[in-house]
């Protein structure tokens, strides 16, 4: 945690007094999930505010960044997804409700980019219906967490193409580099896909500005995202990283798992 | 602080890995002082989600909020201040960016209906101009931190009618209930208002929502707004509040002082 500058300790009980009546004021919060999520939102707001000492023209600038970020917003663009992601928070969301079981494939990101009704291949079938690529051969087997093969799985696959960009951010919405097939009896897979290629996320509105204001990247470590499911197994959402990406210490959303 | 359910020690690991990846990705941002801010933002926000363990759908309805919070702010109107207010994030940022100096009036929010440019009247003046309400004498002296009376002090001064609105809220734009006046040469001043009732927030949004699902009133405390400034001193943004009025605790935006 930052340290907190020095105050006096009659300012200090003025702040501390003020968020106890900001606690109190959820008081008659019928709902008790409700009330402790504004009480600890509120404790960590203003704990923010008062170790880094905000300025009120630093607080401006965030009201207009959370503004903007607000107005670029629509149905085919979610900048507050995009600020999540670029924090981290996204991520350790998924951490906190996927408890990693031993050496089992963690989670991570959905990404903006999965859709329902993927066509379905064959196991050993061609996922990119013609997305521009270097073909790319797949393959691997569906375990449970103590290693029991999953005869049956199901598998959703999608990935960008190589200019880095997915089927839906083409203009003519034809459909391609997504697919869903079954895994065989032994629970292994194979199909055609292409070979992954970094791309950045959408870095024209405010959080590419934050991005590089802080000196980031707003580059991706190249990957292909699988969805996994088994009757009666937690379903997996994840990615397939190529080795050796430069990419995969620095990946922009905290995506990178081993 | 909220306290962390028992999670085991390899899961605990891997999200502190996780932040500790977030705060290394701000190593190359130039400004020491963004930098300082964005970890200080990331340690906090990761701590909420680690500590409330924010389920995926929370984490969605958040997103949902800001994005609701971010489509009604527009020239007229600013949700997201509104949204700070109502977390006492405004009063907050107010009380560290203007430490109290003993006895002194404290400072705290503007809020959203001062305008430049009001009307001068003569000290002993009526600055009603025709707005709904009864009749008030309001009179004082401005002095400094240590007591001194300061002659020539500018004061401006705004407050809503009777029915709870601001001249700015009135459909023909006439100006009433805002004035300036200058304090007289031993620093005196006084002049005719009405007498300040309680009125609410604009509910009618996401804020509004949010304070009915945790059980608060939108009413703010009646309060008449006064600007004071002289040269030399700083300058101070106050209420002066209704003695007896029943909303004074439970003031909504937090923005009570002694």
């Amino acid at each position: 945690m930052s340290t907190t500058p020095e105050v006096s300790p009659e300012q200090s009980q003025r702040e501390a007094d003020l968020l106890a009546r900001v606690v109190r004021s959820f008081d008659d919060c019928e709902s008790p999930r409700l009330r402790q999520l504004m009480i600890a939102l509120s404790e960590h707001l203003h704990a923010f505010i008062r170790e880094t000492r905000l300025t009120e023209a630093e607080w401006g600038e965030a009201i207009d960044f959370l503004t903007r970020t607000g107005h670029i917003t629509d149905d085919r663009r979610q900048e507050f997804i995009l600020l999540s992601d670029v924090l981290g928070a996204s991520m350790q969301t998924i951490a906190v409700n996927n408890e990693a079981y031993g050496d089992a494939t963690e989670a991570t990101v959905w990404g903006p980019f999965f859709v329902e009704g993927s066509p379905e291949i064959a196991n050993g079938g061609d996922m990119s219906f013609g997305a521009a690529g270097e073909p790319c051969w797949v393959e691997g087997t569906v375990c449970d967490h103590e290693g029991n093969r999953l005869p049956g799985a199901m598998l959703e696959v999608w990935e960008a193409d190589e200019d880095g960009r997915y089927d839906v951010q083409y203009a003519d919405h034809r459909v391609a580099a997504r697919a869903h097939l079954t895994a065989d009896a032994e629970g292994a897979f194979r199909f055609w896909g292409i070979t992954p290629t970094p791309y950045p996320i959408p870095y024209d509105g405010p959080v590419g500005q934050l991005l590089e204001a802080v000196g980031r990247s707003p580059m991706r470590a190249s990957h292909l995202h699988f969805l996994v499911s088994h009757p009666g197994c937690r379903t997996l959402v994840t990615h397939i990283f190529v080795e050796g990406d430069p990419l995969l210490a620095s990946d922009t959303v905290f995506g990178v798992k081993d």
